[in-house]
């Protein structure tokens, strides 16, 4: 059966450009004993893609290889089976990548159950939940009364970074691009205040959001956020580094802040990225699936049609025109 | 009895100069009970004083207070007593301030031995020492085999981080301001590498010195050297921020690095300051001085005399002028 994939050729320099990539016609093999053949339903574009695209820069998980199709995960089902483990028709979430079809022993698959929204998969139990509650909950370690600022918080991972700090009993504090996606926080997700970046004036804005001070940051974005929430972070405030997408279409990082402060203030600044974590995902869903039901979680798709609306569409991450998670439907 | 005193009678605005002191004449009071007066016979210089003088700045320890006698920490004698904890003859150290005698209720101040040599007990056995067990041990988690880089490692607490990191089996580089000060740190403290920073190419001679990068970073003056490491850093690496003093004497703080490297790498980079860690000062003096009388921590005073040598004397620390742990002899 012919399939359509989209394979990486080159890398990017600075802006992700459509060619980059390859549009290619495969065809599906013979199963061979212990594989299985999914058919892609929803795949998920996501700001780490941009770093599996560079050259390697010794980060947390190999760039992609040149001429290799597009890594990515999403969610698909199971068409033909020679793996008891996954019958055909079961529902699979994954490292999939870009293209309609793929062969897979079943390694990093799991199977999820058939009565949940396949938006709900690709929002909150695959990488941006997971993401969200192991840099909130495993790292941040959040209490009761303190006050959190999520930067990207409209963004998938910053906007259940900030539900599941409201669920914890948080003051929570979200910056995002627009006052619709600011009005989205406030009035739908319970932020106790958005604030637009944009704005003409972020270090008054944010002080009076945050009037005792800020005791845990979750970055997602780096910019002048990051200089203005670090002036009022408190004593032995924390820190998580989880993304800067700021930085990642420029040549020209910006500086961070200088060090006086962590002294000053006794600050711990984590980094962290899921691969690490892997062996904690089933225990990780089961929670995520917890809140998920209980109401607590709730989210938005954008969703793209065909998997080559991908090859522009990814750049909704980095001008900020995204409305909710990013996903294509196949 | 008369006896001299230096008060803060102005803060700085940039550098130390003597017009922020006043030489005061003094007279010591009868003592109530419960009271001892102390004369004191070392005075510690530290570059912690710089932010002592500096109005309020939220930081970890209030400012002195303007025409209060200037805080330090030092050793002495008691010479006069009402409190059966510290009998004439005890020797005594902690926070005593500039000044040449002290009444006090015994708060804060600790007995140490008498045959412990005065020099000892500056270097290793009160403020640098603690610090650098405290960063190092502590938080750093120091592993063998590990490659640590201890910046400002001629001064008083990084000469110790990096006997303390050599006596755990990792390999030891260090950055300091001269040829003499490298020779010094190589040669009598046993580090593998010391690097002048002030030498034409850092980032290369750092790059030689660490082989297998950077786990550990140690820091102590911020500036280009804080740049050339964190690019080093491996993954997981840790980084202990202790001080910044080639910052303390700007009005323009440099900048910080990007922060993408703390997402690809996982760092953490965390502040500490001493009196978050006051009650564990027992514990560790004991540690340190088992350290000291098996030979494995070495250390160099530069010693001033006479209470008013302080008031230039000082500003050796930010100059690099001394060469050894600074102090004053009374």
């Amino acid at each position: 059966m012919e399939y359509t994939a989209v394979k990486l050729v080159k890398r990017p320099v600075l802006n992700i450009t459509p060619d980059l990539f390859e549009v290619v016609k495969l065809q599906t093999p013979e199963l061979e004993e212990g594989q299985i053949l999914v058919k892609q339903t929803h795949m998920s574009l996501d700001p780490a893609m941009k770093g599996w695209m560079m050259p390697d820069t010794d980060s947390y998980i190999p760039p992609v290889g040149l001429g290799e199709v597009m890594r990515s995960s999403g969610l698909g089902e199971v068409v033909e089976s020679r793996n008891a483990d996954f019958p055909v028709g079961s529902r699979v979430v994954g490292l999939i990548g870009w293209t309609e079809y793929a062969v897979s022993n079943g390694e990093g698959l799991n199977i999820v159950p058939a009565e949940i929204p396949a938006e709900a998969i690709l929002c909150v139990l695959s990488l941006p939940g997971l993401t969200a509650y192991q840099g909130l909950m495993e790292m941040g370690k959040p209490k009761t009364g303190e006050t959190i600022v999520v930067s990207g918080a409209a963004g998938s991972v910053g906007s259940l970074v900030g539900q599941l700090a409201k669920a914890e009993g948080l003051r929570v504090v979200g910056t995002a691009g627009s006052d619709d996606k600011c009005r989205w926080l406030e009035e739908e997700l319970g932020f106790d205040k958005a604030i637009n970046y944009k704005s003409a004036n972020l270090r008054q804005a944010l002080a009076d959001a945050t009037p005792d001070g800020v005791d845990l940051y979750f970055e997602n974005t780096g910019g002048e956020i990051q200089h203005a929430v670090f002036e009022r972070m408190n004593a032995h405030g924390r820190i998580i580094v989880c993304g800067m997408i700021s930085d990642y279409n420029t040549d020209s990082p910006s500086a961070g802040p200088n060090w006086i402060n962590i002294v000053r203030k006794r600050l711990t600044i984590q980094g962290f990225a899921m691969p690490d974590h892997w062996h904690k995902i089933p225990e990780m869903s089961q929670k995520l699936a917890e809140y998920l039901m209980t109401g607590k979680l709730k989210y938005r798709a954008h969703t793209l049609h065909g998997l080559e609306s991908a090859i522009e569409g990814i750049n909704l991450l980095f001008t900020g025109g995204n409305t909710g998670k990013l996903m294509v439907e196949l």
